[in-house]
């Protein structure tokens, strides 16, 4: 299981190679929020997501010779492109095996950034029969968006470098607002706060809806979303709160928060207009929460993660045709 | 006259304050450029654009007595709201000259950042004469926006930094585009350069119509634009050179590169997709003739400052609309 341990173990492998995000703030945020607001923008992260960092983790975990004979993955976004580019890095094969119905954009950024896209039939095909002939025809190794101790870890390095800059401006007691699907980011921040920012507290933010980790940790086990799909937020929906994940952020971490559609396209303009940042719907939940939902939040300082900006471009027009 | 030890000395004044922007880079970018390409992306620094440092720089430089009384600067834009900052910070009053027609946004913006506003109609009124009688009146310290040898050391620190990661990174010879104004900028970093990456070479970068530093530089003798309004890039579109800034450019910069407006949306729009930046038109000058211009560059690296992302939500749109 995934450990403090392991957590500063993928930090070490990923310095030099994961971005090292800073942390960006606008008085204008902070007089919405009523506190100062200061984002980690993982948009600005290789791939466009902190996807990179779990995946870059995992594929670095690897032995030798079982990742000479390279990784699988099933996403139809961020993760894709994240195992893409750390299998890449390493001279390895990479599949992906996504939904034909994907976006074309990132069908191709997948492709370019060296994967061998494989593409199912959602209504006719089983995705995940596809991945287990493929693997062990060619002896792949599945490297899972969420549930799995080291992509957890590789996430966690996010956490302590909030924990480190929170030290380094005095701050010991605040929120940090993580946009959360099935709890990759969310567990790993935890994790990493525990053991290095103790009065830092993650907290789950996610859109209407699709706010499986809210309900679960508010009921104390596992709730499942009605529906999976017909999200904007798309980047963070999951079915549910994944097994290894919901343990961490039942004993970690604070309520969740949740936010509307409306309310993330309102913040994808606001870091438009004051963060100058590109990011996607699911990305902005939390800069929403820490905007819109300030009565729910403790403390004169509040951390945000921007998690990914792996946005269309009519997405992002029509939420500034709303908001800007 | 500015020199390296100015230029150490406003980056010491700004530690902690201006923000230390990160290099990024998209292997999508590098594709089309046909060589590396790191960003600067100043458009993330306070106020959204590089002139933070500048005013900071200046208003930091001033004796305490003088700094009290307040300063005053001329601009419709970036450099307003960095003064406006830079005084607010230091608790003493800012006065802002603009244009009534100026837009509104950025009113608004020099406003709640503290500054006084002062709005004269461009048709009837003077505002030398305006910003005169209120200098004397109130004692104001006049903060100019590039033909100031402080303001250019403070510029200067976003070439110590460049030159630093340059040097990190095993970079030793490389053009720098800077998108080019009144100079100060460029010719910040071209200092800096020459004492820190003397194999660095800054090259100023602007929009067509608008090339008065690139013709200047080619003819040896300052020659200025036929008109000052009317481009997409009007955050870095100047009369002519600085008094000032130019015998710099003339001693230390490589060639000039001119793109055309589309070029800039364009590098606008792939800004957005693979760096998940809000650049402006201006400020995305330089990314576009990395990208356009490639067999006017030299070397297989290159850096690439974005200035500022100051842009109304419908240029943005437009630049999507036409190039996303």
């Amino acid at each position: 299981m995934t450990d403090i341990t392991m957590i500063r173990a993928a930090a070490a492998r990923l310095a030099g190679h994961a971005r090292r995000t800073p942390l960006l703030s606008s008085p204008f945020l902070d007089e919405i929020a009523g506190r100062r607001v200061f984002v980690k923008p993982e948009c600005l992260q290789h791939t466009g997501s902190f996807k990179y960092r779990g995946a870059r983790a995992a594929v670095s975990a690897l032995d030798e010779g079982t990742r000479a004979r390279g990784v699988i993955a099933f996403s139809s976004g961020n993760h894709a492109q994240g195992v893409a580019l750390a299998a890449r890095q390493f001279g390895v094969p990479s599949v992906i095996i996504m939904p034909a119905d994907a976006p074309r954009m990132k069908i191709d950024n997948t492709r370019a950034l060296g994967a061998e896209v494989v593409l199912y039939d959602r209504a006719t095909e089983d995705r995940d029969a596809i991945g287990a002939a493929l693997s062990s025809e060619r002896g792949l190794t599945l490297i899972k968006p969420y549930d799995e101790p080291e992509v957890i870890a590789g996430q966690g390095s996010v956490g302590l470098e909030i924990a480190e800059d929170a030290a380094a401006m005095g701050i010991t007691r605040a929120d940090v607002l993580v946009c959360c699907g099935g709890g990759g980011l969310t567990s790993g921040i935890a994790l990493a706060l525990e053991a290095e920012g103790p009065g830092l507290r993650a907290r789950p933010c996610e859109p209407e809806e699709f706010d499986d980790v809210t309900r679960s940790l508010a009921s104390g086990q596992v709730m499942r979303n009605a529906r999976t799909s017909g999200s904007l937020c798309d980047a963070i929906v999951t079915p549910q709160p994944g097994n290894i994940t919901f343990p961490i952020l039942r004993r970690l971490c604070g309520p969740g928060l949740v936010v509307s559609e409306d309310e993330a396209l309102h913040a994808v303009a606001l870091a438009f207009a004051r963060l100058k940042l590109v990011a996607e719907p699911g990305g902005a939940v939390a800069l929403a929460a820490a905007l819109f939902r300030r009565d729910e939040i403790e403390g004169d300082a509040v951390f945000v993660t921007i998690s990914g900006g792996n946005v269309d471009a009519d997405v992002f027009q029509s939420a500034l045709t709303r908001f800007a």
